[in-house]
């Protein structure tokens, strides 16, 4: 199962929409790798396949071996037929998965047909780690939700820049270089309008290939929350090919001013124009809430989500739209690269418009074990009442996409 | 030399203002340990004599064994006559030393008194982990300079309590349990007056005994900064038994206004009496640099160590006290237990009075490999231009303590 954990996380960031999955196909009696395989990008067969192929190719027979593989093989025609059917057909005498497939087409099915045609079934090994390598996947499908990680890079004292903004830079290269990895595994990545008008970033992926060198480079998409189209038409944003700009900005309603309104839609055009897509989402309705730009930042979420299939998204922003996220409960994780150095004074990661009333109103959350990356400490917190397989489906309603 | 220093471990915060060392003695064919220890409470014997009473005890020879120490045995007569003889009237065959003893009254002699007598002598093996059990006492050999390690609890986004200073508790009970620890180590605690009057703490040692439990429990000493003798008479911090309450207060000078400085002798008077000592000390000469209580915090500093043999602060403190010790440069180490938790509003680590004008200016740290505490973050950031053994005595004036 290790072997195939570490072959699926070649594979994370590159098979977006779907899980990065890993295989391993040893025989009954354990002694040798008859074959192995991960999931290939979308439309591209699965990691059982993967697995059956290279055994094939080898010469190998499976009648009879184990199957190791990181996620519940699946059980209904997506892009790709079953891989329950293929293992079946393949004879293969025994399963392990490490986790059931939360998702609703497949919700146990697969093993249940794998049973039913004989094949011993086993599920849990390694499930913790599995769950790391696709958290967004398994969210989606156990609640409708993506996975939203916020990114920050911030001194000792958890400044993410000096008061005026300097902030390149306040982490390493080293640090630098281990964010894109996370960039690369999302399916977007979220900004907002003061981080593009103040930085002029990029936001795409530079220096991150999979150690599989044969996967081919894909770039997330991109997403601005920018209530009042201010995304400048000559920013640096526009200059990455192969990837979506989305924009999402405040809904045109009856009561607008009439020149206004008309000034938005032809900065809609424009910016239509250029490429990007425009979504419009509601404000926010109480606008104590909003601590961002006052759009509803749930609501902006579903709009993204309703336009493209979300695993994963990879928030790069200021202290005002990360503290409308967080008050709005999206932020699922936090991903921090802290330096040692000492601000003294500087921009907060995520500053609410009003203090809390009591430190039991702080969100909770569970830190994964830290890691030093070069001279920067690297940080994961995990919602803490995030879910682990135990409640489904809440408000579901995507098509799986497979 | 694994074991020895774990012996060392064991007696660290027991043995101030003494080094904590650790002695194991191993037959010369390197296959049974004869005997170990470690440093006793001062005016106890050191590491080396206790294995060597340890081995006697057990009846075993060490002629021509091998002794293991974490610091170069001592070669002066302090308390305790010099060890290094003691091992050469054993007839030890070989000493192997983590670290060379920079105590200028040691400072190679004791290795060399070995060697003159025919004992094979190394250094060096260990020497990271026996710096780290005595990183205030080497400091105090190698400049005059005590370490000082300033503790924070704070929540992911940096901030110590809400902006209206609730902090009870943003750390967990093993967080605070494991913070007695490096309180333990310290000679003395320095606090400012703005935590003795908002939380009224004891700031003393309560759930913290060494493995060993023949050790007795030992206080470190509780400092002040309080320049105008605020301290209220009937705080909890005058509970405490067995340790000695420093307060560090603005100098009386000619010029000040005579019914204040009357004020300030009769406050005086009153804290002695109730058992403190006063020490008062000039004004920073630069208004700029005040970022606390204006107090010079080089010359606090110095007025303790003047006072006392001072091997370690441990400072827990408030952002103005704090920001006053990181622009004095006196911070050798910041020493963080981080929540799991967001605030989004609320008081810094350490918050300088202006901000900086560039990132480069911002003092930098080294982090050690970090560890989760319970639920919360243990981070420890280490002075990244401390000295390492490789300048000594750059004013070193103390009598060494032996």
């Amino acid at each position: 199962m290790q072997r195939s954990l570490a072959l699926a996380a070649r594979a994370v960031g590159f098979t977006n929409p779907n899980p990065a999955v890993g295989c391993v196909i040893v025989s009954a009696d354990g002694q040798r790798v008859l074959g192995e395989g991960h999931t290939q990008p979308v439309g591209g067969p699965h990691a059982e396949v993967m697995a059956l192929r290279d055994a094939a190719a080898q010469g190998h027979s499976v009648a009879g071996a184990t199957a190791y593989v990181t996620l519940e093989p699946c059980a209904h025609y997506g892009r790709t037929p079953p891989c329950c059917d293929a293992l079946v057909a393949a004879g293969l005498g025994r399963v392990v998965a490490a986790l059931a497939d939360p998702n609703p087409q497949v919700a146990g099915q697969g093993l249940a047909r794998l049973q039913a045609a004989g094949i011993a079934v086993e599920v849990g090994d390694g499930a913790e780690q599995a769950r790391q390598l696709n958290l967004g996947f398994l969210q989606r499908m156990e609640t409708g939700r993506p996975w939203l990680r916020a990114k920050v890079a911030a001194s000792i004292d958890g400044y993410t820049a000096l008061p005026d903004g300097q902030s390149q830079w306040i982490t390493s290269p080293a640090a630098r270089a281990d964010g894109q990895r996370w960039r690369a595994r999302a399916d977007v990545v979220l900004t907002g309008i003061g981080t593009v008008l103040a930085d002029d970033p990029q936001l795409n992926v530079r220096d991150w290939r999979s150690p599989d060198s044969a996967l081919p480079q894909r770039q997330p998409h991109l997403a601005i929350v920018d209530s009042q189209l201010r995304t400048p038409l000559h920013a640096r944003l526009w200059q990455v090919p192969g990837r979506q700009v989305w924009i999402v900005a405040q809904a045109l309603a009856d009561g607008d001013d009439a020149a206004w309104a008309q000034a938005q839609r032809n900065k809609q055009q424009a910016l239509e124009a250029q490429g990007a897509r425009v979504l419009r989402v509601a404000l926010t309705p109480s606008t104590a809430a909003s601590a961002a730009s006052g759009l509803d930042l749930h609501a902006a979420i579903g709009a993204l989500s309703a336009a493209m299939p979300l695993n994963e998204i990879h928030v790069e922003a200021g202290a005002s739209l990360n503290a409308g996220l967080l008050q709005a409960g999206l932020v699922d994780e936090w991903l921090l690269y802290v330096a040692p150095a000492m601000l003294g004074l500087g921009r907060g990661m995520a500053t609410l418009p009003q203090p809390l009333d009591s430190l039991a109103q702080a969100p909770r959350y569970r830190w994964l074990e830290p890691r030093l990356v070069g001279p920067d400490l690297c940080l994961r917190a995990l919602r803490q009442d995030m879910s682990h397989n135990d409640h489904h489906n809440d408000y579901h309603s995507d098509a799986a996409q497979s």
